[in-house]
């Protein structure tokens, strides 16, 4: 881990973005996947602002899709990185849409992706740690933990036993 | 739920691609939101097959993303629906990347979708049961229902403590 | 002109937009064409903002390129109605270019762009006027009736004799 | 300034596009920062083909879009070379648009791009003289200065007094 | 029929195109697919200019490619209709590609691209004759009959013994 | 010729794709020439599977188009390799495209394609032969001489009167 810690607010991205015809399904609906597309973008840019690195995409969390986004919507997606681990970053991103001329906002949703920084040849490379500042940052920062075990145990790389934080979450005490 | 059982092979779509310079950060590799984008595709249309009706994204699950994919490498996605829910389906994909001309088989990973079927109005609208034959189309047909459980739970519609089947997976017992 | 005047800040849009391959030339530079259709939906959006309707381009003022955008740089747009005139607006965009793993803001560029709020039908409607806040707010308010001349005189629809804020700019009066 | 002079004509690019779908705004009509982007690749060719180098856009003079292009019709962009300057030259484009079917010509506009050319490393290099042959190709030629040096003042370049040519547009004398 | 005769060259379409990175394959070198795409875009308008109407792609014969045409050419299309058949067109297609800094031409194929004229409900519509002027012209729409008479055979619509034409053609007499 | 011979199923591919407004003309029906880029990419991932090299188009036969696929239509495409002759491979492609909900396929057409196998600096290089087994592969693998002959024949490289396969064809002897 490099020894200069950065603040969460370093790695703020906000990315705006205009539903394109391609963008949309037969009900002219934004398809699910190009929004996924779109805050990948987002988070890696917030994971670079982090890291000063190149990064690549390591996982992406559960993401639920809850109204529908029309032809022609805005969408505005703010990214920010909550926690970092050695080479890889937590990234949380919100997803608002609005029907401006009809001054409505559609749908919000929210999103864990991760990152790790990696040198020009591909190899993964420390970051920064993360500093975080206001409430809600720290709430995050905190949470990381159980969510990275959460990860680790869905992808087969820790025994669900192991999960200490994932298992008092679901014991309920 | 519509009264004719539907076989998960039914609904089978296997989809190639070309990793094309836009689909590729700056190492030349195809970016993880790319990928999800084209996963979303295929998956769509799998659960499209199963139920003849437009079908909405409703949530993706945790997806890992393992080794990189270079530009011109082609990838190749299936995707199968394992269960259906009323409205709902699961979809299962599995992505494996080829350098062709270097006979390597480059990275394999794999995820769960969930669609909703939806008449022109897009309201949801029953779909029919599935019935898996293999023994690898039981076995997705029977942790579908954990998956469903932990995606309520991250979801914030279901309680942990109430998250049965979960619970007892995180218990080891 | 609608009676309920609207602050500069809320029409405030900021896009962040990762340089791809298929924008760029072949110098693996971000072509200027490209860089202005980036330019002009994020400009629209403000306008939008402002305006709560369907806008559309009027005019682009002059536009200069100083300085290379390379493959992967990260540009930031920021958008800010200026000042309405009936049913159009003049809008400010900024742009900002980053190498962030080279810790190098590469260039900033400006422009302002026009567009004409309308109906469904494609009419011309009446927007807010802008309540300017700040001092570059102001400022910005003050010069636009000039360059709004300029753009009359260049567009063949005012006689530069007529161009009062104008020609005072050329007599250095 | 390479000594060879060159013909206006032998510059002269004729590109048509088919307006689609992703082209178009929720008016189903060509988006104005798209068309941007259509002139700046129409005019860089042209500007290639006067110098025979590769090209980078220097900046867009005033652009106005005077009505709108729909869906479907067709696009005639002309570009042809006025005038250069050293490493620099610039380009007049021509804009008309067409709904076939209905036998209507739809709109007509127009702009200035000026280009620089470069060698491999990006550096400025002299390109040769344009030599005007018929009389609206001289009328552009000798309108190419006094647009320069507005151009100069617009971009901080020029002080307003010191533009002559301008200067006297704005005098009526 | 329609009564009232067109000439060739009132259909003649020119589109010039810039290779963009996703245009190309990993020589850096343009997919012969996305050269057929725009050929039938440019053969399209012109089947448009020929019979005012909206047209769909009936066929395209045999194309080779010769010589690779890479990233950052430019490729000119030329399209005119040769012949008419009732609601059908044969239109042709050259293709010439430059790497203007190398001042070279790259290679140069053509092709026949057919199209019928449809009404708004997609319905075939006759077209007007095409009156041929030039002795290329003439030659094109001669052999029109010819190159028709082929396609029937290949589509299997016509038995080869019934193409006169043809068979005139590998008989040698 | 390489000596080991491969199967002709080794080389298959299926590729599955969503009709997207981009792909379509102003009868929201899939462009002709979209669906030559499509099958072209097809092809060629099975030209690389049975040749395990960087591939090129060398041409395309005549490809008729005979019924509107619509926007939402998934289309399926499915090549194979039919035969090689030194370092060219001629594949065969059949798409089909679906209406889903409507539960209509709706229309299928076929088209032969070849590629020639080059290494890293473009140059052709030897493939394996082709080993056809089922009936239909070798029936394609035998009529791939004949239209050989007619491709050479209509790009201009053998006289008529020398393809002896296609004569006895247009004779029916």
């Amino acid at each position: 881990m490099s020894n200069k810690k950065k603040k969460a607010a370093d790695s703020e991205v906000v990315m705006t973005e205009l539903v394109l015809p391609n963008d949309t399904n037969t009900l002219d609906n934004l398809m699910g996947g190009r929004l996924l597309h779109l805050m990948d973008i987002a988070s890696a840019i917030a994971a670079q602002r982090h890291s000063n690195r190149i990064v690549v995409t390591a996982s992406v969390d559960n993401v639920s899709f809850n109204a529908p986004i029309a032809l022609g919507n805005v969408v505005t997606l703010k990214a920010k990185v909550t926690r970092s681990f050695n080479s890889s970053m937590e990234v949380y991103i919100k997803v608002t849409a609005e029907d401006i001329p009809a001054k409505k906002k559609i749908v919000s949703n929210s999103a864990f992706y991760t990152f790790v920084a990696v040198d020009q040849g591909g190899k993964p490379i420390d970051v920064p740690e993360l500093e975080p500042e206001t409430e809600s940052e720290v709430e995050l920062f905190e949470g990381a933990l159980r969510r990275r075990q959460l990860r680790l145990v869905l992808a087969g790389r820790m025994k669900p036993q192991d999960a200490t934080e994932v298992k008092a979450l679901f014991m309920g005490s």
